[in-house]
């Protein structure tokens, strides 16, 4: 390993939420030996999104560092699915489906992770080879009361909405999961902070020194405020073609832009404090999100996909090109989408919703550089387009959902 | 099967606390088929007293009427003990030893049980063979709001005294040994009734027919106040001698005769409405309570040992024939015994302690026949002894832990 431990130090903590503890985490690192450094994923969800490579980002620096990165499938309450029966969406999976969700996965996985350094493992390999009895003496290692200090758990609790015993049960596997790695390290996102600590404190005992604890943040979905996730819309797929996940990003706040290249991007810190103070200094942030932009496509295609997507974007807006000091416009719904012709009188881009379908039919209104025909169409919450009509009013538009 | 749906239904009812459903039982005993009757024994205490043998009884009833019953051993849990490791008592046991007492149970309860209609079964035999997922479907199917509203684990959650998880898994493993055994009943102590319907639940789930949950009342000790238990030396052993078990009965108050009568007896309803008709009528007590005592040494051992026994403690008595009404004094204490000497005082059997002394030296004091050497020894709480000083002073004395 060619970095010294402060610098490994400052690399694991850039973007992390907690460390717990820090102490622990630079003693630790004195060792001579690589740490084992865990991530849990579930098996039902193998489509990953830019929330997911916040984690896989600090996996890879740990790589980077030379540590030992195991990419754990927890496959055994994936076979069980929700034996209460209450969700419909998490029956049992088979073999072959968590077979191929595993495939899946290391596709996408390996866009971050070096591979060649990366250990895949399926938690059924130890608690396959237990008993019923094993699950007994593991919930004798934890009190019905604490497990209730949970935030979600405890909310239930107090609201009387149920909590199936096996609930309890879960944190427990993840955290024996650890045990059998013999964890150094667990990764979760904040909302994994408890079912860490759980982890940490099976270690204790079975007489393992306990794991240090890293809480990553909850990416923000491309509206710069909700939880990126699929069923809000709001994400950007590792699977998306090079076009949309470069227009995506095209399309972020200059404010997000900064946050995704903490919590995404594998530049420096320094690269990314010198990338500031340029913008600071007068450069167009518009150039800058192309360089973030161009690392994600790179990184999840290629190199010369990155450079074509590019091109295609610049491409698009060409015949009239974008002004540097685009106006942001929000619109709000209660429901999933608005109208287009709603919209363009709501953001003031046309005056009445005669103009708007009037101009839509002549041709005069694109959205993200692509000619609209269809004036009643929906537009989504969520990701914010660049619309113009005509050639002078031009607005980047956000669509989000009512608050409060 | 030579009884009337009616009798059964009046046998079995007799002595119980709760029937859940009656009209469940009383639908169920229609069926021409036997009915599957299951009760669950601990591994690790197979000393069998007559508490035990309340249960007993009313299992060998369900054989007098053609009913299958099985005798099941909780051996699965035992092989786990108590693994928070709070409690030294139940360490994990070992297969030798739950065979031993496996064996030792067999002696005992077949002095109650006719062998050739009981089934012995470990609840090994099923949870042996299922892995770690089957545990957390089973926790699956009971929720923790439901669990706490068991007696002893609200108590313990609202005094904040930690309830390990497991402890919420073992009422679901009792449970659903009803589903493996497919039962139609379940006979349990009054203190079992939550875990008792939890197997009704269970089977629910598994589409089976609800098993009718019988309690049955937890049975006072020698004393008359407190549950019979080992711990607090008011028990008759199953495998005590003859003359202790005799002398035992002997002891015993007419009012809790006839609760002993109740539960233990094997004499038909009309049988005991006779006998309390003969001591309303002026019969003496006494001889009632020698049909007890021959009754329960000529099941623990045999019919001539019970009338051996029975000239024994005539015998003992006979040089100074017991007076019909013997005065009941009671000797409180904070301690778990008293010194006879104080005993003898404070009962008013001597004026002092020396006197005490003196006669017990002279050979002058009694306890339950046999003549007294040392005036300085304990007398524990629990059994109740009939004391004698010289000729005309006589007392039957209990020895009581001070209330309160």
């Amino acid at each position: 390993m060619s970095y010294s431990k402060a610098e490994q130090f400052n690399l694991i903590q850039r973007g992390c939420d907690e460390i717990l503890l820090e102490s622990e985490l630079k003693s630790r690192l004195e060792k001579t030996r690589a740490l084992k450094v865990k991530a849990g994923f579930d098996p039902t969800a193998p489509d990953l999104h830019l929330g997911h490579v916040v984690l896989l980002e600090k996996m890879r620096q740990f790589q980077q560092l030379g540590h030992e990165v195991t990419f754990l499938i927890g496959d055994f309450t994936g076979r069980i699915g929700d034996p209460s029966g209450k969700s419909a969406t998490r029956p049992p999976m088979t073999e072959a489906e968590i077979s191929d969700n595993a495939t899946t996965y290391r596709e996408q996985v390996f866009k971050v992770l070096d591979p060649e350094r990366t250990i895949v493992r399926f938690n059924s390999e130890w608690f396959g080879r237990h008993d019923a009895g094993m699950m007994i003496r593991l919930a004798a290692q934890h009190t019905v009361a604490r497990m209730l200090e949970r935030d979600d758990f405890r909310t239930r609790f107090n609201n009387q909405q149920p909590i199936a015993i096996h609930e309890f049960l879960y944190p427990l596997v993840q955290g024996y999961d650890s045990v059998a790695l013999r964890a150094d390290v667990e990764l979760g996102g904040t909302d994994q902070k408890f079912n860490l600590l759980v982890g940490r404190e099976l270690q204790k005992n079975y007489s393992q020194p306990p794991q240090i604890v890293i809480t990553l943040p909850i990416l923000e979905g491309l509206d710069g405020v909700k939880k990126m996730s699929k069923s809000l819309d709001n994400y950007i797929g590792i699977n998306e073609p090079p076009n949309e996940v470069f227009g995506k990003i095209m399309s972020i706040s200059d404010q997000l832009m900064w946050r995704y290249f903490e919590l995404l991007s594998s530049r420096s810190v320094t690269d990314l404090e010198s990338l500031k103070r340029d913008v600071a200094n007068g450069a167009n942030p518009r150039d800058t999100k192309f360089l973030l932009a161009e690392e994600m496509v790179a990184r999840f295609h290629s190199r010369t996909a990155a450079n074509a997507a590019r091109r295609a974007f610049i491409a698009r807006f060409q015949q009239g090109a974008i002004p540097e000091d685009i106006e942001d416009k929000t619109v709000e719904t209660s429901a999933d989408s608005v109208v287009l012709a709603n919209l363009l009188k709501d953001t003031g881009l046309v005056s009445t919703t005669s103009d708007a379908h009037r101009l839509v039919k002549q041709g005069a209104v694109r959205i993200d550089g692509e000619r609209i025909s269809d004036s009643r169409q929906d537009i989504p919450i969520g990701v914010s387009h660049v619309i113009r009509v005509g050639k002078r009013r031009i607005a980047r538009v956000a669509v989000r959902q009512t608050t409060g």
